[in-house]
C-alpha cells in the first residue's frame, strides 16, 4: 500500500530510481528545543501543532515546544487528540482550521500516527478536492512544509514520504505518498522515547523490523547492497530491542534503535529493487477492524506470511536465517534453514512481548471472511494483492488462518 | 582532514549530531540524459561544464550532456583538464570564468577530483576572499549550486559535504567543507563506470573501503546500529570488488558498488561517533608528493596504520575480522584474530591489484622525514595527527617506515 516504495513492476535485475531525501535530521538529547528555530530556517511562520493524547501534555513536552515557538515569536495553534490508527474525521478538522487561519507550517509533536495526520493536513490544506483522493491513488505534488519531533520509533514517517490514515466511514486504512510531505525536519531525541511503556516499545520494534523485511522479499537479482543494509539494521534491532525492554531508560539502545528506524523506512536500503508490502496490506485490515497496535498486528502477520510464501524463494530465506538470525546453513535441506529463520524471528517478537495469535492480539476467527473482502475486494482491489508474490482471497484466507 | 566528519572531540558515549543529505540521487541507465532538466529544476540557466581528460569525450559522454543541456535552451561553458590530486591552478581558472560569464551552475562530469575542483570553483566564485582559505579551515558557508555526473565509483564526493584540493605552492592538500557544497543532485550511471581500467576501478574500491574504515575506528562506545551498516558496506565491497575486476561489464556488481561509494561518505553510517581519518592524512603526504592515485595510497597506508594502533582497543579490529572478514574468534588471543583481519584487508587489497608497498607505489624511504614534517608541521598541526589515536612525528614516521 505504501504505493511510492511499492516498485514491484521492477525488472529481474536491479531498476533506474531516483532516492531524494532531504529531510534534515537533528539527533540527540535537548534537541526539541530547536524547534522554533528549525521551523524559521525552513520558512514557517504560523504553525500548527498537531499531537495525539496526554503524554506529550504529562511529559512537559508541549510546553518546552510552545516555549521554543514562543522565543523565536511564532505564533501557533494547537491540535491534539490523534488516536493510533489516525482517523479522517480529525484531518478534516486540522484542514479547515490551516486554511481559516492561514497556518503556513505544521508541526507534528509524536509518533507515526501523529506524522501521517500532519502529513494529510499539510497536503488536503493545498488541494481543492477532498483530501482523501491521495489514499485512493492520486499521488501528492504540493503540500504546506511539515516538521516533526518524533516520540517513539516505529513507523519511520520521520524520514519518508508516506502516510497512512484510517477513513472513518467503513474504517479503511489507505496510505498516501509523495516527496511533498517529507517532513523539512525531524528532531530526533532519544530520550523522548524512555517513557514509553514496554509494549509500545516492543510494538515500534516489530514495526521497523517489518519495514525491513517488506524490503528483503524482493524479486530483483544481484542486489548485494541493499540485501546487506537490510540485514545490517535487522541485527541492530536484535541486539537493542531486548536491552531497551530489560532497561527503559538505556538511552544508548534507544538511540541505534532510533536512527535504525528512519534508516529503515527513508527507503536508502530499499532502492532499486522490488518490494513486497504483503505483511502491511494484511495487517492493515486487523489494525483498521479491532484498533490495534500496528506493531503487534505486524508481529502476528509476518510469521504467518512469510511461512506461506517461503517456498517461491527458499534461499532467500534461507539468506535472512543465516546472515540476520545465525542460523547453520544445512546445505542438503535449505527449506529447513529458511524454516528456522522464521521460527527465530517469532520467537524473538514473542519475546519482546508481542502477541503469537488472533486471541493474543484481540481478532477474532469468525472475522476472517470479512478480512479477506476488505483486504482483497476495497479501495479499487479486483480480488488479490501483489508484492513478493500475488495472494489471491483463497489464500489470504489461508494466511489468516495460519494466525489463529 | 575532512573536517566535518571529523567530531573526534566528542564524548564516549553517542554524540548529538545533524543528518542533513538532501542531494537528489538520479541512479540507472542512461540517467546522463536528464542533466539538463535537473539543472532547470534545481534553478541553474548559465552552466560551467568542468571535466577531466579525454575519456568523458572519447566514450562520447561530454556529447550526450552538451544535447542534455541544448534540448533544454541552457547555455553553457566548458572547462576540462581536471587532473586527478586536483590542483589549485584550475580553480582560479574556473572561478575567474564563472566571475566573468555570470555563470549561475557547475555540472561536474567526472569523478571525485572533477567534483572536489567544481565543489572549490563554486564556493570561490561568491566568496570575495581567496578560496583557499576554506582549505586552511574557514568553513563554506555559500557556494553557486552543483550537479555532477559520476564516472567512478571511489571518493564519495557526489553525496558528501567535502572537497579536496592540492596547493600548487608546496604541493599542499587539504580539505574543505561545508553543507553549501553538497550537490544538488547526482546522477549515477554504473555503466559509465565499466569502461575504467582496472587499476583505477581497483583505487576506487579501496578509497571506498577507506572511507567505512575510517568512521569503524572511533572511541565512542554502543554504537551499533552505525557499526552494522559500516559492515554491511565493507561486506558489499568483499562480495563486489572481485567481480567487477574479473568482468568489468558486470553491470550489477557496478551498481552495488556506485551506491555503497555514497553510502560509504554521505555520513549516514558515521554519525554520533568519533572517527579516524589518520590513514586519509597519512595517505595525502603521497599522493601529493609523488600524484599517485589517492586509493593506491591507501592500500598501502591501511594496513600499516592499522597494525600500529591496533593495540589501542584489540576487540574493535577483532569485531572487524569476525563480521567483516569471517574470521573464527580466537577467544584466547583476541590479538591473533585482530592481526588475521589486518591481514585479510591487505591480502584482498593486493588481490584486486594494489600495490602493497612503498616500492610498487613509486614512493622512495628516504623522503619519509620529508613525509612526516609536511604531515605534521604543515597547516597550522603543531607536531602531531589526531583521530583514533594522536600520532606524533614520531608514530608517523614508524608508520610509514611499516610501509617500505
Amino acid at each position: 500500500m505504501i504505493r511510492s516504495l511499492c516498485n514491484i513492476s521492477g525488472g529481474d535485475y536491479i531498476d533506474n530510481f531516483t532516492f531524494y531525501s532531504p529531510t534534515c535530521f537533528v539527533f540527540g538529547k535537548d534537541t526539541e528545543s530547536q524547534c522554533g528555530s528549525l521551523i524559521r530556517r525552513f520558512g514557517g511562520s504560523k504553525v500548527l501543532v498537531h499531537y495525539g493524547g496526554g503524554s506529550v501534555v504529562r511529559s512537559g513536552l508541549l510546553d518546552r515546544v510552545k516555549k521554543s515557538l514562543e522565543e523565536e515569536e511564532i505564533p501557533y495553534f494547537l491540535l491534539g487528540g490523534v488516536k493510533p490508527n489516525p482517523r479522517s474525521g480529525l484531518v478534516y478538522e486540522g484542514i479547515s482550521l490551516c486554511r481559516k487561519e492561514g497556518i503556513d507550517f505544521i508541526l507534528a509533536v509524536g509518533g507515526g500516527s501523529v506524522i501521517d495526520s500532519s502529513k494529510a493536513i499539510a497536503a488536503g490544506t493545498v488541494y481543492d478536492g477532498d483530501f482523501w483522493d491521495f489514499y485512493s491513488g492520486k499521488r501528492i505534488e504540493k503540500a504546506l512544509p511539515v516538521g516533526t519531533i518524533l516520540t517513539i520509533s516505529a513507523a519511520g514517517s520521520e524520514g519518508s514520504p508516506d502516510s497512512v490514515i484510517t477513513l472513518e466511514d467503513g474504517m479503511l486504512k489507505r496510505g498516501a505518498s509523495g516527496d511533498a510531505i517529507r517532513p523539512k525536519f525531524s528532531i530526533l531525541n532519544p530520550a523522548l522515547t524512555q517513557t514509553l511503556p514496554p509494549h509500545q516499545t516492543a510494538a515500534g520494534i516489530t514495526d521497523i523490523m517489518a519495514h525491513l523485511y517488506e524490503r528483503y522479499l524482493t524479486n530483483t537479482k544481484e542486489v548485494e547492497v541493499t540485501d546487506r543494509l537490510i540485514e545490517a539494521l535487522l541485527l541492530t534491532m536484535i541486539h537493542e530491542g531486548p536491552r531497551v525492554i530489560a532497561n527503559p531508560d538505556n538511552y544508548e539502545a534507544r538511540a541505534n534503535i532510533m536512527w535504525a528506524g528512519m534508516m529503515a523506512h527513508n527507503n536508502s536500503c530499499g532502492v532499486g529493487r522490488s518490494q513486497d508490502w504483503n505483511s502491511h496490506n494484511i495487517e492493515h485490515e486487523l489494525s483498521a477492524l479491532y484498533d490495534c497496535a500496528h506493531g503487534a498486528g505486524l508481529a502476528v502477520t509476518m510469521p504467518a506470511v512469510f511461512s506461506y510464501v517461503m517456498e517461491h524463494d527458499v534461499m532467500r530465506f534461507a539468506q535472512a536465517a543465516v546472515r540476520v538470525w545465525g542460523c547453520q546453513m544445512d546445505f542438503a535441506h535449505p527449506e529447513v534453514t529458511a524454516k528456522a529463520g522464521i521460527e527465530a524471528l517469532r520467537n524473538f517478537l514473542i519475546s519482546i512481548g508481542m502477541p503469537r495469535n488472533f486471541e493474543e492480539l484481540g481478532a477474532r476467527e469468525e472475522d476472517i471472511p470479512e478480512l479477506v473482502h476488505m483486504l482483497c475486494r476495497s479501495g479499487g482491489r479486483d480480488g488479490s494483492i501483489s508484492g513478493f508474490v500475488t495472494l489471491d482471497e483463497k489464500d489470504c484466507e489461508k494466511i489468516y488462518r495460519l494466525m489463529v
